[in-house]
């Protein structure tokens, strides 16, 4: 028999009447001869409230008390999704991350899933139940409670979707798919019907908050269909899917804008080997995550290296660059805050040339300057003036025109 | 190292600043060499609030569920706590009933505890650790949460310190002490400064809030001291201990009034073997808790058979009364709802005479009416209009001299 994931997140159970609405999707898989197990968020604003009730006691909590606390969130769901989809007349069982054996190493906070075990899901599914999986968290092998990040929940969807062999998984989220941009700040921006994983992954570390990147990467890796769509519409929302040749037809799928970065450059560092692994190392131990790294190399002895990071992460970020300056004589360290960044991803740049010319054209016409630039094979972005972000995203967009339907 | 267990309720920890002070009680307990268990209830009204989400979504939720949903109250608790003992400078470590291996039948929401693993808590207290259990739950033999029924945390505590072979276990708890009678209905009750766990008993099956009836029989077969005490002051509260000498010389220790109850009384029935037994088999198999049993014979061949149960389980109660009507030709089923019961109970009463006569005298002199009488060996019940009930429980109270210290 088939089966089908379902993934709800905070804002689809945020009350009685949207778990109602939930459990009733549920049911309507599952009567069309569907075996569904669904995948819940903690509802709406509850992991804010735990966090805050936490911050009363402690400014800084231990994560291992962080994870058994914000756990309860999750649990709340999925027990009240049992208790709807039981008054309207179906079985169903919930499941923490720990009944159903999603164990996962021992990083609290940011555990990484390590199995699943599928038997007691199918166990359930065979007895004719809808079961219901509690998102984002976890045992590890000694039977600590750990969670995997926030929005994790998208991962365990895929990750049991995976395990399953689940024909495919449905993330239900609050909207109805994956735009070309954000249209609250391109209002032309369009739905997108079908994107491949890698495209996906870009825009997801862009700032296309709609996935949580593990999520597609585990979609990726293990060929799972994710269907990204609204749980307040029956409206078709978007397929991330493996790469298929239409795809590269298209040359560019979407554009971001990534804004509240932080850019520090690192003028006149030895040109020698070790260098960049010792400074991203030092980065790293500080749990500082490094966005775009650019280096270059002044033709005589000396590099320069940039690279950019959240600006909440700033002040940690100099504790490090003031002990890198006195290490390796630096000259100058720059700290430029807050700066954007402009984006286009698309599979199709692999085989079409012209893509960076006419993106920073479109930014030239508009008078935005570039400070930075960085490319990967089906990305290219620039670093800006956040002043100026919205509209270069704007022109950016129109340039390669997203709003029109591919083809056409 | 002396070992102390001490259970905070619901009001205790309503709050961080009730949960800082906890954790403070904690931290000065183990300062003084003590190692140290801590069991908490979930916060203030938490329970009320989730049993509120649970109504919103369904009339009449399994209790399986109910359970996934109500344990997460303690989650909450034990892990703020923690945080809090963490962040005023100590080490602490947060247990569900699961981690501490707190095997329970599989009866939800009425579990019963069939063991506890000492070596996981001996493990964490030897590390230095104070350790946080979450009370009121545990897991059945294949993982699947349970709960004991409300106010079970208490007898989490008991039960903890009966296996680690704790000094003593402490209740902190919203008020000072056990009373000679409900404060806030009879103004002059005094608060008694030790009482044997059969007296408790009786007192806590008779409505006297303060303790969970199981803890105290927990306490009572593994002789756990039990010290039930105000977490807001340090004065000395009540010790729930053995049955030593001077406690037989107090004829009367305690009066209490059960209000919301529900008498039954079926005329005509066979007085036959087995009669009795068919009848409370059928009411137990629909999960109703009978309070007290009264059978009298008319001396030709009928028996007349009264009980009480709870008013909220009356309905449930009406669904077998009508079938054993059937069974055995019963003339009448007479429900008289809502009744209460006054009681006195005292372990002196075994030794002394006359303890009946002048409770009935003083109901007596009140114009009370006593529609039925059922006792014990250290107990008197009489069931009287609700309406009366407070003013019967003074007259009681006043006819023992329970408000002046024993022996004065």
């Amino acid at each position: 028999m088939d089966i089908v994931v379902m993934k709800f997140g905070g804002t689809s159970v945020a009350d009685a009447d949207r778990i109602r609405r939930a459990a009733q999707r549920a049911i309507q898989a599952q009567k069309k001869g569907k075996q569904v197990v669904m995948v819940v968020s903690a509802m709406g604003k509850t992991t804010d409230h735990l966090l805050n009730l936490a911050g009363e006691v402690s400014e800084n909590p231990p994560r291992r008390e962080l994870d058994m606390l914000l756990t309860t969130g999750e649990q709340v769901s999925i027990s009240l999704m049992a208790m709807a989809i039981n008054a309207a007349g179906q079985e169903a069982i919930s499941l923490t991350g720990g009944q159903i054996g999603l164990i996962t190493d021992a990083v609290h906070a940011k555990a990484r899933i390590q199995k699943i075990d599928a038997d007691r899901i199918h166990k359930e599914l065979d007895s004719g139940k809808i079961v219901i999986v509690a998102g984002f968290q976890g045992i590890d092998e000694s039977g600590e409670i750990t969670t995997m990040g926030r929005g994790a929940s998208d991962t365990t969807a895929v990750a049991i979707a995976a395990v399953l062999n689940a024909q495919f998984c449905e993330i239900y989220t609050d909207v109805d798919g994956i735009y070309t941009s954000d249209p609250r700040k391109v209002p032309d921006a369009r739905k997108i019907e079908q994107i491949s994983y890698d495209e996906m992954l870009e825009l997801a570390s862009l700032g296309a908050g709609v996935m949580h990147s593990r999520a597609i990467e585990f979609g990726k890796k293990y060929n799972v269909d994710i269907h990204v769509r609204s749980s307040f519409s029956d409206s078709q929302g978007t397929l991330i899917t493996h790469e298929v040749e239409k795809m590269e037809q298209i040359v560019v799928s979407g554009a971001t804008v990534k804004k509240d970065l932080a850019q520090i450059v690192l003028q006149g560092l030895p040109n020698e080997p070790g260098v960049a692994a010792d400074i991203f190392a030092q980065v790293a131990q500080h749990n500082v995550i490094v966005d775009d790294i650019i280096q270059t190399f002044d033709g005589v002895g000396q590099a320069s290296c940039s690279f950019t990071v959240e600006h909440s992460d700033l002040s940690e970020c100099k504790v490090v660059t003031e002990k890198l300056k006195n290490t390796y004589n630096i000259n100058e360290v720059i700290c430029k805050t807050p700066v954007a960044k402009v984006s286009v991803v698309g599979v199709g740049m692999r085989s079409h040339t012209g893509v960076a010319e006419k993106m920073f054209s479109a930014l030239a016409q508009a008078k935005v300057n570039i400070n930075a630039i960085t490319t990967s094979e089906i990305k290219i972005s620039c670093i800006i003036d956040p002043e100026q972000a919205n509209e270069a995203l704007q022109v950016v967009h129109s340039a390669f025109g997203l709003e029109k339907e591919p083809g056409n």
